[in-house]
């Protein structure tokens, strides 16, 4: 089902080249009124942009509130945001060649062939659009129980960024455009990512998001711990394909001694392998965790793939200009999914 | 709350020490009649082991079916299993330290002191019992649709195991109680947990586990993809804290055309970096992912943590024999894991 | 949280005098083309008319699909469609006086002034129009597998029409637009609606609904029994007070052998007190119920009332032109309620 | 699903004659230490009696506690309850005759003869028990918010008890165990019992129930009203065909200004025609609801069906002692599922 949560409820519908896509909101607080600026400001994060990194989409995210917002505040109803299409160009897809690595050929089978199938359809990347938008109006929700979310790239290809400190108190200065805590590698990213995109290539990434401030005590032992609503969310984004909290697979060169954080009497511990969790359970440090990104599947190099209405073995050049690294902009994503899950948990409580 | 699925919903409830722990299981199939010696295998493959690894516990597992089971079938009703806690040693618990890196910190704060301690109570490994239990059920179930599971110790502290082929058809050769692609490696690890245990401490660990035979079409667009519930389940496991599909945190180094799997005219793919999924949903190729384990916190070397009663700062040293290691019986607790959440999707079209 | 069903999952959003409402169905069959002439026809039946019976609104209740929705078929993903508002008239309700009998006051207090209180916002009675839209998808639907649904008006005021056979094949020739199984009646009915009008009151009624061609077996045990999902649904209709099955309250004044009804080895039964439901699974026979309805309570007769913002004592005379009863318009819903229930719990299965 | 909630999540399962019944109460809050003795007062009062009113059962309805509770309080883990079926008779149910209006023939329809046919199997009224203990602990929790429950018998046969006052503050004086309005009636009702089980039969009849303190704001518009859930558990009671809240049905008769409710300054209505629910929340008022059963169908005089096995025309007579009405011991279940819904919705907020 294209929901998630029970306390508040996020339903997303749309397609990338259909009319329109949007979401409802369901569980938002009455009276609350929501900082649209804040709501903008992540959109254009997660905007596609000229230069060094770029797709062939020109939408501008413009967004219509249509339910569940009066004199600038939530109703308490049903909160329902459309984004109107406006980019939308059906002709670009008018073959049915399954593009490697995408939910295509998926799909087409799993739907019987009657899935919309332009621009991925409801599989698209542009689905994160509505969940950066709902994620947005978590993270506000959060900031007033005093907890904040940050990311950073943490790596792209070779290059990798220096870790967050896992035991801070503040988040370091960071880009919100274009995060790293070394700020001296960002012109080598973008001459990585200029070398991907001359040769019409893309390139994977990570990224090491964290939420600071929050309390002792949210998640669920089973099944609703944190790692897991948490991997819920964030494994739903395009691209993901991995995910780490705290040492993560770091762990396994570890022992006991090595990897236990020693408890302090104020409750904090004295080091943070566990990423602020405990069997399922927030435990006051700051909640860390990586999200590896694959390379953006639409690449100008041919490829072998079939048509899916014939068949037959075939070849295929995607066009047009794309994403040559899912980062920066899919950290909006990342945030909005650490943002959502902590604020349904919160709002179970 | 503690449950999962809505097709196959699975409830558990219990505690480490408490008079019983168990699960319902609502929406089986009615008339199947589940093998309860494959179910019994499964359970022995959970259990601690004398010599190289081991725990404190002796506990028989024998369980009680106590509803929606008739003449050997299921009738439709819920299924309700019991296993009793013959074993339970309160006295054990009678202080209120917290161990270093277990949730009895955050389950003292968030239940405000009203938890069960003894044994990490409901958050103890302990209730992966019910969880293999189901997931050997599920297997079952899985079978009769031509779908196979299996896993391997992939990793322990420096020594790692051949990965599975991504392409296989059939599972290599495994010895299910301690599995290796690598059979010469045993030794070793074995000699590693003699060492560990020598010292009082633990090991971390990574297991791979695959699914062959699942055909196209398993799992939702957003937020039900297949990864993202196999992520939920494997995370709420005691000690998972990482995990990855396919190429995973590697698709960091790679560019589009190394990651990208080529469509066949079979509508197989040349290679299976993406872990058998695209967008969510299965691909017909081998289902693969990784999962890394923590050192099991129960360590016999002293630690710093408080005394919960009184927040005054101590020292600990957990006595009684704890494995050294989650593998290999925690890969029960996977494979069941990745069986419950791949017939709850199948279970949903 | 305004939503029904887990298999096909309908949400529903908007205010009366928003910029729009309508609905997200999620669960929809891929490659099922709707006929959207009958979805218009039951959007029609739903309509307020001149004449007899009238309401102030003027809504064509034209709609706009935005996802889910190509080449005709719904394609798997959540199918959106949204009404626009354009008769919004929110300079009606520049007051803040609390309709007696209404959500008014409740909604005021439950959301502390900041729900939409224009029309009643989100509890009017329009959000029954995405309902309608919805269940004329899953008549669609029902139909596809024989069973066809259809209601007429029991009662009005003194006024009560003859009731359906409970051990009818075929429903009785009724007329759509204002269905009675005694057509005589409808002078009778229409004569008292216009005096009713004219006074600016309003009328109750009761209406029997009934669906034909369901199979043994649809419903489940505990708690989602057929009873208590058709109750669930038809309770929220704005309106409902009332509702039994089959014989219902008449079961008080029965003995057991007037109460049973025989099973004949066809596996019918030789009558229908039952209302075509035995332990909340439907039985094979007509499945049968009445919901009652209170007069609409927008009347133009002077009440009693309080001012919400400054809590003063008022009174108030509701002006513009309003239902006098809920019926025969309201069938709509009651039975888009009906194949709502069935649907969702026909897909459990 | 065998399950409601999801602020307060009960899971019941178990059959008539299996080795044990019970239930998950997943929700509740950490530290709340239940009173038992009224909870053995409850499932005392749901008890079948000798006397006028019996069955042929003799369970003592002892219960064991086996998780989420320690030191005599909630641990807020789920706490689940098991009731061992000491009396359970197999062999009574060595032949396959469908009961008529029982969910014999339907449940051995829907789950293909796998089902547990003894007394009912999983469809019993038996499971009512592990409902009547849960609505027990709910009672209890919302007493400590101001907020009590009762029930009386309405009617049995032509046996009409006075109604409770609308608008009342206390409940009147009443026998728990007998409950009557009219305490003078006890003895015709008594009689007609005593006739009815002479002659081997049943009959039918109706309670009322009320929750009195409860504040304005528990309910949600659409679809979570009250009245729908309220509904939705109350006809997961075995042999409830009827229910209305307020003037239910007699609002057919009304016109707009007998059936509004004036609103007073102090925000209660002059009267109570609503049943204490306006747009499916809760307004202050006495939530007052009628609900019908139908006569048990078990009765001891000759009756036709089919046998199940051979599908054959026979005729059945029910040996044993059984219920020759529901009521008043099925009052202790109406009242626990008022209870539980109140709770759920309570807690959401």
């Amino acid at each position: 089902m294209n929901q998630f949560g029970t306390a508040l409820r996020l339903s997303i519908f749309g397609e990338s080249h259909g009319a329109a896509l949007g979401c409802i909101l369901d569980g938002l607080p009455a009276g609350f009124a929501p900082d649209l600026a804040l709501i903008e400001y992540e959109l254009k994060r997660r905007r596609p942009r000229t230069g060094t990194e770029s797709t062939s989409r020109r939408e501008c995210d413009n967004y219509r509130i249509i339910s569940g917002f009066y004199n600038g505040c939530f109703t308490g109803a049903p909160f329902t945001v459309i984004f109107e299409n406006a980019d939308a160009r059906s002709e670009d897809y008018s073959n049915n060649i399954a593009r490697p690595s995408h939910a295509d050929l998926v799909s087409f089978v799993k739907f019987s062939g009657a899935n919309d199938p332009r621009g991925g359809g409801h599989s698209s990347g542009r689905l994160t659009l509505p969940i950066v938008f709902a994620g947005a109006i978590a993270k506000q929700l959060l900031a007033k129980k005093g907890i904040k979310i940050a990311s950073h790239i943490a790596a792209v290809g070779d290059i990798s960024d220096a870790p967050f400190d896992p035991c801070m108190t503040e988040f370091p200065e960071l880009d919100p455009m274009f995060p790293l805590v070394d700020k001296s590698l960002k012109p080598g990213i973008e001459k990585l990512f200029e070398s991907v995109r001359e040769r019409g290539s893309s390139v994977g990434a990570v990224c090491e998001c964290a939420a600071l401030g929050a309390p002792i005590g949210i998640g669920e032992p089973f099944f609703d711990g944190l790692e897991s609503v948490i991997a819920h969310l964030v494994y739903s984004i395009p691209g993901v394909h991995a995910l780490e909290f705290g040492a993560g697979f770091g762990f396994a060169r570890l022992f006991g001694e090595q990897a236990n954080d020693a408890i302090l009497p104020n409750k904090k511990t004295a080091t943070n392998r566990s990423g602020g969790i405990n069997g399922g359970i927030s435990n006051g440090m700051p909640i860390i965790f990586k999200a590896g990104f694959r390379p953006v599947p639409s690449i100008a190099l041919e490829q072998e793939s079939i048509d899916l209405d014939s068949g037959e073995k075939t070849t295929l050049k995607l066009g047009g200009r794309h994403d040559v690294c899912i980062l920066p902009r899919g950290l909006a994503a990342v945030e909005a999914c650490l943002a959502l899950a902590l604020y349904e948990l919160i709002s179970r409580k």
